[in-house]
């Protein structure tokens, strides 16, 4: 079976209860993940081999992110221990009209001290078919982009596939750089990729004329410019989200490959448990759906749109159902909602 | 007052909290409920005198169940105590796109390791007017299939009105035998039915042209089917689900009485806080509504589904909701819903 | 800036947990809170300086309101210390069709064994600019209506703006007085005033044709009765509520001035999280934007209802959102229910 | 088998969580006790026939209690709605050096409004042949008193054995009365008494040489003045207390019967899971050895004190060991603390 | 390094939270254990590679046990899915002289339904050094004792050391064997072995003269005995707990080796957080401590105390401490019970 | 009456619940503390005016400090806002032998990144009569070393009384300095130690000989020497805990003034609730002794063991009894410990 590669940061994700603020939390749920390693632990939830390589402190902590991962399945021989501290993201789950707060806590991490030549990619990516990146590690420092960069080209160097999920995060990139030099160079290895407005517009100055981040023909004409930049790209993609409130939004998927578009079906999400890591669970979704169906374009992405929708019914950062889940649930989404008894 | 006697199983629920999943859940919630034993609490908080017949084993949680029940006032003279274990059921409960599970665990259990004669059935029956089961006893075993025959032919001769749930289960009729036989012949003794398009195709074969579940001219078709297969049958039943997600259902239901067609108001559930024992506290409902309405059919369903719509807003599997709390109900919905203070 | 000083009774707020009934819970949480105190948290979060005049058991229940209230940043110089209990109520949350339930344990608290005399108004409300008191407190004793009393008219000698929250409540105005000569002594020296058609109906027999608690003609109406009757009534508001279900109501005010109206966008409030003080949030953003916003009357209502739209997603009594969290979601409510990251 | 009545109130408890204070505590665990009401559970739970005569008030919290004394199998026919609040009371547990704190909110509840001629006592007292009582009652209110002293008469006049625990407790006695006189008369006519020297010394100026709560000598001094004092008494018992800290106390009895005085052994209780409610399951544990070690005084005061020795280890006012539980700890202590697999 | 297979049952553990009855609980804490997987875990967690051979039913519950395996860093290659439903046991712990209970319900398990053949035992051995089993296996079914058999003499065949938790429990052998027969036999092939007073005495009919389960002497005498017995055993082990209650044990060991009795250092354990497990813990610390300290028995023996002295202070069936922390406690208790920072 | 103001950094801190490891725990425990801050918010509470100088950032967690030290009375005018973390610490609670473990990750916080000149010493020291820092501060960075410095010189200039916590910690004192250089020139202008033997040595060389740290001659012994060292210092305090587990500490203190030693009573702490902030509570009770009892080291160094034994009972990082509790454990520890009812 295909193998895939996922690099990225592992965090503490610190989030308030129920539906609680900060200020009226006495304690704060506590789960490990992260853009990639998200992906990774939906790829072995469905059944497709997958490791992380990244970086956790030699502490009590570091050592929860490895059992959780060794928990889904995913492979650790690549998470190096090494560092001061474990990167840390607070989380006060929105409701109804008040949105979702972040605050990260992720500077300084063991993750964001890495430095070139820390990671053997060669021994890491032996064996793998597939590499796995996104934009949240140039993000978080000079030593993640330059080990990012690394890693590509040793994937690059023995054939696998690259994909990679944008991620533009306006609270990152502070370490004086600029995103567009960076991503350009990490972008011209890469073979799909998960592209939103924002995103494109962040790195690569790409628009189309209007602005509805949830309008198909504006998401299109936005591959379609990101695709002429990089040509190298197999497969683009964007999600459809559109705000109701924190707790309703509607959810589809747009993709473009050999200059053909297809859109998915529209998901009422209403409500959702836990809105973070949408995004990841569907690209994962992707991923498992271009190596599934690989002539079928269409397939994947509704599997990808259907995976990420289920996920929002699940608390934590990772998509934790399973590819017979999403399956069922591409024959009918109201029959799949019924209890099974 | 009328008496109402039910015989059935209760079990163990244990259900993940919140929106957890099986794999995500560190304790489970726990709480003691069976189809009929939910009859029993929803009819005596109505302020019907209810008792129960079945059996628990004579350990703590053998105790918990009798306890329960005693708590909301429920008889508790005909719960035997004897056998190996409890009936326990894992829930999982859905959100969103993603459907609950329900992983039973009920075999070898203290009733469904029931034999003929263990119940006293004139001693448990006498002074009762009204006798209910459901479909679900004698899909558990051999043994409470053929104890659930004294009963209802003991109910019989007494004279007592026999209700029935046909609560068709998949997951249960294990023990080798063909359902259509043994439901038959529970059915002949039966006088008011509540029975779902998928319960009568499985058990008796029937069905109409086309296949919605929630159409109600299509249930209308199936229980004058039903009852032109049972004649003795004085009122047959359906409920009316639609479900759009896990969290929200359309709910009504539809009657048949002396040739007649009854259809309620529909209401819409969202959010579901607890979608299962809906179909209990309908049937609750139903009889409450039969004994104290007598001439009105109309009411009698029309509490049947207001009870039941809330129900899904109840955790746990018995409808805890007062006659009063319905009665206002059907003054209407909204007003209903607002504080009082 | 100016001062906004409010006198009213600070409660033990014990709610059941979760969705669950009071039959069902093992425990409650607890929060203090109360109408009047709830408009001085609401404004200290704003930014403006509040202080709270109360009076509290001098055990540890009494100095948990202090600490709660100081931990908001509201003055208690004014909250005196003495009687011989804490005021209590009991709040089942509804969900669904299921409605809230409120169980009021509020007799012979210290606050309603207030004597005239025993407040030093002049010392209480110097240095402030506003005074603001609720129909709930005369409502509560004949000696907290004394108290109201003496309190308005040494704000009214010290040249204060005074408002009010009618708030009716049907379960309380137990000791044996007629609501209406008691509110309208006390509304003749009030300025701004909420009035909603049941609070007008019930204290001054006001009532409109028709009766549709949330329709903008039928307020503004009684309003206009409202102001002819106290003609010193600068300002006077409605809130628009109209109730789907327990978890979604409709939400809107309507605002009176210089015989203008102007009425608020409608928010579809769902699900909601928390609706107790759902009121005391709007009166409290009415006076942040009646001090912040004092030529524009349109804009002082919007902030009046987006503040209290949010509130309805936050757990607890009083509205913690800050002015920015308004501000922000006047730009667009679907916009500001994004994930900031 | 020999019936029990017991007549007292029942309060709402609402204790801190875990080991938290009231200003740290955002819960309150919820259970329903009173020193009375705890004695018939314990009873109960061992097997004796037992009923209570109260008074709660015609709402959900006062149902709570009802539904409660059923689920332990107490007779509930003499509890009597009305009046205007339950009583409640607030625990902060202890630990170490640090002492649980009580706050009481039971003034003018449904209990403390009782009037005379308000219980039925010949009907409540039918076919009882014990009725128990406690200081605590004729301390709350002129009311309760009257109400007590009523029923010991109708019990006096029935011939049922009356028993009491004297149960001194500062905080109350506050509507003006001395509690030596109502003590008094109430005393006159009962059979067996709990009695502690702080007890005997608050009521009836009893007092040995030297002052050691925890001494059986000076125990047995006092028990042997009392005895004097009221000659009808038959069996006088106290509990030996010491307190190391509180999490850490040694506990035992002593008993005079026929002039005769028995020690018990003495159990370290360490740690305490929960200390209210250990004198009611002493009194409880009496009552039963009474009733069945008719001739062995030894063995029931043993029978008491285990009893009450492995409440301590149980969250909750009411003692919920079983009989067999307590005959079993008295063959050694030690054995029984060991797991049973 | 040295691999260790082990062999055994896992279950879901449900007990009660915090000091709470089975009565009182309306939630159960869930963990996965079993004696043998205890075993396997520890020896993981102190960095030996270990793995479990075991069967599962295929659905979550099952996969929860594959999880957590996995998060430790067990093998599940042995891991079999298959048959009906999860053991459970429920436990409710003890405090003070309170007992805790266990009520076991695995009677039909996968495991129990083990049939011979099923396991490729040359394949889940091949590659390990060490095989351990316990009693608990032989006394589920006459499946798993077959099964049992086969796999230990297919070790004995690949020259495995062995060892054996004799693991006497009075609630299970329910299946019509006779225990002596089948441990004989199984016993003969076993080289290192933990043998409590009660084990000895129930399996192989074993006693010294006087019984005192924690006394060394006596304690030596039976292993004297059962080396004796079987004198293929190489060395033999008791664990010395002395209950004082539930809360307070003293706990050692005592180990013979060619002959020679060692004793170990005495610890009070006082709090104890969870007594089960315990010996299981023992077992794993002197599996780790003969591989390690081969020729120090009196370390392999301090080692295996103080780690399951360390193991009373933690949650859950499995030992989660590290060698380094049991090393370190065997530098001086009161030193390593100091807050590090 | 004296003003106190607290100089040092106030964190997040994450404990584990209950009884858990890190690695069990999918939530943790959040308060707000740090050394200083726990004295000052003691102090606070005994009624004795206290201020913090501080820093912390500009979001929900910085103002989450803010709100919990206004709780509690504590002046916030000297803490600023400003850079981009607040410090966090995770707590694994210990229990038996198994020690509490600390993980801190506070480099980079808005404390640490302190500069000379960002605090306006004059203003916010103005007013106050007792400065009071700790060995914590000068060791997180060379900016709060500089800022402490400045602090105490402000201090000395006004006049006030200066104290001092060594309060020695192996994991800080990270960047690159020796923390001897540094500490004796803070030592210089201090006029009242706390001063363990670990911390006199590794600070400044300074031991006696044998090292029993819980062995008063010994502390004594080293309490001389460093007041021969300081000679500015008048009062040299130490704590003297002898650690029989993790759950059960002795604990006494000692005390040096005019050459003359004072030793407390020794208390069993057992069970201990939290550990952590024992230290600081001490402090706090020092500094409250020897401002209210000016003229008796006997009674000032009493007050500080008795109020720090009773912070031994609660939870979090700081003492929250009151001045009254602690005088009532002065007068008997097993009289306090009782409940009062």
């Amino acid at each position: 079976m295909k193998k895939v590669a996922c690099f990225g940061e592992v965090m503490l994700r610190l989030s308030t209860p129920g539906n609680k603020l900060f200020g009226q939390s006495a304690n704060f749920n506590a789960c490990y993940g992260g853009a990639e390693a998200n992906v990774a632990v939906s790829l072995a939830t469905f059944g497709i081999p997958a490791s992380l390589v990244s970086r956790v402190p030699a502490n009590d902590l570091g050592e929860c992110v490895l059992q959780e991962l060794r928990r889904h399945g995913v492979g650790t021989q690549g998470v190096y221990t090494g560092g001061d501290r474990l990167g840390v993201y607070f989380l006060e789950s929105g409701a109804g009209f008040r949105s979702s707060k972040v605050i990260y806590d992720r500077a300084h991490s063991a993750f964001a001290e890495l430095k070139p030549g820390m990671i053997d990619w060669e021994a890491q990516l032996a064996g793998h078919d597939w590499f796995h990146w996104s934009g949240i590690t140039p993000a978080v420092s000079q030593g993640a982009a330059d080990a990012c960069l690394e890693g590509i080209k040793v994937a690059h160097s023995l054939g696998l596939t690259v994909s990679c999920d944008l991620n533009y995060r306006s609270k990152l990139w502070r370490y004086g750089v600029s995103p567009q030099a960076i991503m350009a160079e990490l972008m011209a290895y890469t073979h799909v990729v998960l592209a939103n407005p924002d995103d494109a517009r962040h790195y690569f100055g790409i628009a189309a004329s209007g602005y509805h981040i949830d309008d198909p023909a504006y998401n299109e004409a936005v591959l379609r410019q990101l695709v002429q930049a990089f040509p190298q790209i197999k497969t683009a993609v964007s999600t459809l989200r559109r705000t109701v409130n924190a707790s309703h939004n509607s959810w589809g998927g747009l993709l473009l490959q050999d200059g053909e578009a297809y859109t998915s079906p529209t998901y009422e999400l209403n409500p959702i448990i836990d809105r973070v890591g949408g995004g990841d669970s569907f690209m994962a979704g992707l991923i498992y759906g271009l190596l599934n169906f690989e002539n079928d374009a269409q397939k994947a992405l509704n599997y990808a749109v259907a995976a990420s929708a289920l996920k929002h019914s699940i608390e934590g950062d990772a998509n934790l159902v399973k590819a017979a889940d999403v399956l069922h649930m591409l024959e009918g989404a109201s029959v799949a909602a019924r209890v099974s008894r």
